[in-house]
């Protein structure tokens, strides 16, 4: 037997008790005459007390054990005379009376602490190590809890969990597939889901009701900071239901799992517009920590006579409250430089100081008199102390640069507090999205999505201007400006689908061939029904306060997509590329 | 809104009520002045009623409807004359004031009925209509139960559930990996995993103490009935664990799911060793539903003259009880013919009849006196009317084939009783298995497996001939023949596991490239640790009663590895193939 106890469990009541413990050396401590040593586990830290003068022999031993030594001991759980009420188990210790050492360990490549002196690749490739860090561990175990607590919730409202398959076919729309050989069937190819998103819809068709599963999902995409090839999901699908019946339900799961895992009551969500997110925002995931809302001045700063403001389709700005003293000249000159950043591509910045006696200060003065200033300062709720940043341009463009310029003055500003959470719902997406480059529409949320029940007849029967006018039962959930998570309602009409896949460029093979048993499904019995996807190590990490999801997946991948402690992906065997029948291509001489 | 209630949940209470269901039209009756319709969704059925008087539109609407046809009525709940104690609804039925098609529906292939008529292939490409069927959507909402409370057990034991990586790295031990060719690193290739098994390990020297994972793994492998390239394990390892733990904790989840799911209280699991089951049963998953265990007759039935047996290594037979007068000649010599067919491989099979007068009738009557008969009855504890069942030959073999018929006479006598649940382990495998054809070793479990401490210096320093004699720390769980699941005690010490891999085969740099990371792991501090893995698939299946686990996947693939709704796999595009720098071998054209 290993132990009768783990590292975190014992406590005064125990004192007297003899008992054996297991665990790795967290640090150790010489005294000479007596040595202490922390050992750790899971559940806590124990500390471990040697006695020169009660064993030589077993107190020189505990004095050559390493960091991270696997060790089993047993001994008398007496009280400490140095009490450290900072650990569960501060009030005793442990008089070892025997000592075995389970396994020996090299000196770690970096220290297993709260901040470690460890390299991201280094921790990477270490990746057993790094997940001792406690901090890290209790990510990986709070994303254990998060799981439990989503199941719990929404098997309470009858949903049952399915597993759809990972072997799937591959589908050009959307984002690029993983494709899987096939050696029973060669020169054909499975692919990894992008999501369960055709067969949650085929389990409505089935009459599953309510469905729900947290699976994994793939993208071979290029990866930036925040993505992983392989990353998890909340999948969800209910028959019978408008967007209101989902929004009420997941705003539900949302609500409890931030009371069950961190204690926090959310109030009922505000829900805005696509259109109106963009406005105010210039985002369609606008974080509402703060508001400092967008304020449109075309009315009121065109036609006076500067020209980049009259030739702009929109000039907007933000007002940062009681920013104008912490702003002198070179500051403005350096958040313009930031604002022209390549990344964000500002031309300029407009910025207008409201001054304690009712002047102003700005960079368009000599356009513009105090009173209309004035008039721009009363549009924006400015007060005296105020600044006022102020962008122009092409409506899009220009909404986008001062969602950016917002963000950063919210930074800047600490609006983005922890523990603060402002969660929103967007409605009303747009259904189709018109492409420039490829001349062609793309679905706004994928080709399933259903247009609203007044906009039907105009998608079955309008011209191409109509189609950029459909809006969608579509809905996003976001929180502190992370989209959390996204669904619809979807088509449950063959003849609705299939205008659906004219849109957006599906020739009749094509779209029999890929998604022909969705179209046959709807034939048989569809019943309406709309789902939603959260994004699991999105969630983990909002929750937590985090910005990196990478920090709550056990085994996480590089930005080339490289799992370094196992280095994978690798080459394979000539059988095994014989067995599937491929062949590499060569790769060009690189000069 | 679509209902204000289920299809299952009306009552005598709700009479007087005006409700709103929605769901699929089951069967409609028509009798003239009224229909009749039967409205299915997941949780039940309710019985309409269109009356001709009340509203001739409506009821005329009604009788057109067809089956499978989706609708939305509203109407008045009321008592039924003719109840239907069969049905929990059926003390009432609905008056229907308003009707809403939300879909129509073609004639289904096959009669969506517990019993249908459609065929496998039919039923596979219709899936969704499949599903519909109450029997198949039970076993899947069954097997989500399942995994709520296999779930619910092993978070209350402190487990925590982590997800390991889907794209790893392929290693040539064992069964055929799926791989997928990387697009980022061209050349080379992820694998699908057979199983997390080197990853939980890595979680247990993380210190994560107690894993678990209901998880996907892939084998690409040609498929039997019973075999699907993914399936779906309960995944477990825990650290500072014995054996005993583990069959502890694992007999613990078993009979928690039994009793959860179906109310079956199980007894103690009785245990015996793989030597042991071998020589009783000829096999490592023995169905103790009934006895019938081996007798060997060596030491009775050899040196008496009959050159068969004299010859052979073993002489072995069973006693099936009562059925000597049940097989005529005729009867044996078909039941002979059905052990020599190729896929049981018997020469023949010596039968005994135990006569009511003490004498005995047997097909070696000429070379065995009723004497040396009488002491064969014995020691096979056989009564008056018994039939003695003997094969011989070589051990290995005859105790195969002699497992075969132990299992059809079982079969034919009825002894293998529906709701008879006999769980059993199987400890103490053999480490090591040689393969002649191939000329090496094989792990019995996997490379990972510990052999029992008192067999480490053995395998340390022994020679070829001891390595066959070890035994490992690995347990096999069986439910009335089935393996449930199996694991062992792992090597946790890297010179050990060194070791391992040179008797398997492995080269130093095979074993560095493909499990360099986890003998570097255990160089920092690896604790003793175990698991085990039950597969899911089966254990729906042998909870509920049934043999094929294809019916407890939602969305299974067939013997091709076919998915017959969606057609995968299948092509992919020439653009495809050029970013994975990929090429496929032209066929062999065929003849």
């Amino acid at each position: 037997m290993y132990r009768t106890h783990n590292c975190g469990e014992l406590r005064m009541d125990n004192v007297g008790q003899t008992i054996t413990l297991s665990g790795w050396l967290q640090a150790s401590r010489d005294f000479g005459g007596m040595t202490f040593i922390d050992l750790r586990d899971r559940y806590g830290i124990t500390q471990l007390v040697f006695n020169m003068e009660d064993d030589e022999a077993l107190c020189n031993q505990a004095r050559k054990l390493g960091r991270e030594y696997v060790l089993k001991i047993s001994g008398l759980v007496r009280e400490r005379t140095n009490k450290n009420p900072n650990r569960p188990t501060g009030n005793i210790e442990i008089e070892v009376k025997s000592l075995e050492v389970l396994n020996a360990a090299k000196t770690p490549p970096f220290t297993i602490e709260e901040d470690t002196d460890g390299g991201e690749d280094l921790r990477m490739k270490y990746r057993y190590l790094d997940l001792r860090r406690k901090k890290v561990q209790d990510n990986i175990i709070f994303r254990s809890e998060l799981a439990i607590e989503t199941r719990k919730y929404l098997a309470n409202k009858d949903f049952i969990e399915v597993e759809t398959p990972v072997l799937i076919k591959s589908t050009p729309e959307g984002a690029r597939d993983f494709v899987v050989p096939s050696r029973m069937n060669t020169g054909e190819f499975y692919a990894l889901p992008q999501s369960p998103q055709t067969f949650k819809q085929i389990l409505m068709v089935a009459g599953f009701d309510k469905y729900f599963q947290i699976v994994k999902c793939f993208r071979d995409e290029d990866l930036r900071a925040d993505r992983q090839p392989e990353f998890t999901q909340i999948d969800c699908e209910m028959s019978f239901v408008t967007q209101e019946d989902i929004l009420n339900t997941f705003e539900g799961l949302t609500k409890h799992l931030f009371k069950t895992t961190i204690g926090v009551d959310l109030a009922d969500f505000p829900r805005i517009s696509y259109d109106e997110a963009m406005e105010k925002y210039g985002s369609d995931k606008p974080d509402l920590r703060f508001d400092m809302a967008f304020t449109e001045l075309n009315d009121v700063a065109q036609q006076k006579g500067f020209s980049v403001f009259d030739n702009a389709e929109l000039v907007v700005g933000i007002c940062a409250t009681a920013q104008a003293n912490a702003y002198s000249n070179k500051d403005i000159k350096a958040l313009t430089e930031w604002m022209q950043q390549p990344q964000i591509g500002a031309k300029g910045l407009v910025y207008v100081k409201v001054n304690p006696d009712g002047t102003f200060k700005s960079s368009v003065g000599k356009f513009f008199s105090d009173d209309d200033l004035k008039v721009w300062a009363n549009k924006m709720n400015a007060k005296p102390g105020d600044l006022l940043l102020i962008l122009s341009g092409e409506t899009e463009k220009t909404r986008k640069q001062l969602n950016n310029l917002r963000l950063e003055m919210g930074r800047r500003m600490g609006l983005m507090k922890e523990g603060d959470f402002k969660p929103l719902w967007v409605l009303d997406f747009p259904l189709l999205e018109w492409d420039e480059e490829s001349n062609r529409f793309h679905a706004m949320h994928h080709p399933f999505t259903s247009p609203k029940k007044e906009d039907v007849d105009r998608m079955m029967a309008g011209d191409h201007e109509t189609m950029k006018s459909l809006r969608a039962d579509a809905y996003d959930l976001v929180i502190n400006g992370s989209e959390i998570g996204g669904g619809s309602i979807r088509i449950h009409d063959r003849a609705l689908q299939s205008r659906n896949f004219d849109l957006l460029g599906f020739s009749k093979e094509e779209a029999a061939d890929q998604f022909g048993f969705l179209l046959g499904a709807f034939e048989y019995g569809a019943p309406p029904h709309g789902g939603i996807a959260f994004g699991f190590d999105r969630l983990c990490a909002v929750l937590k306060g985090q910005s990196s999801i990478r920090d709550f997946i056990a085994f996480p991948k590089n930005n080339q997509g490289r799992d370094m402690m196992i280095d994978a992906p690798a080459t394979i065997s000539a059988e095994q590329l014989e067995e599937l029948a491929l062949l590499l291509q060569k790769k060009e001489v690189e000069r």
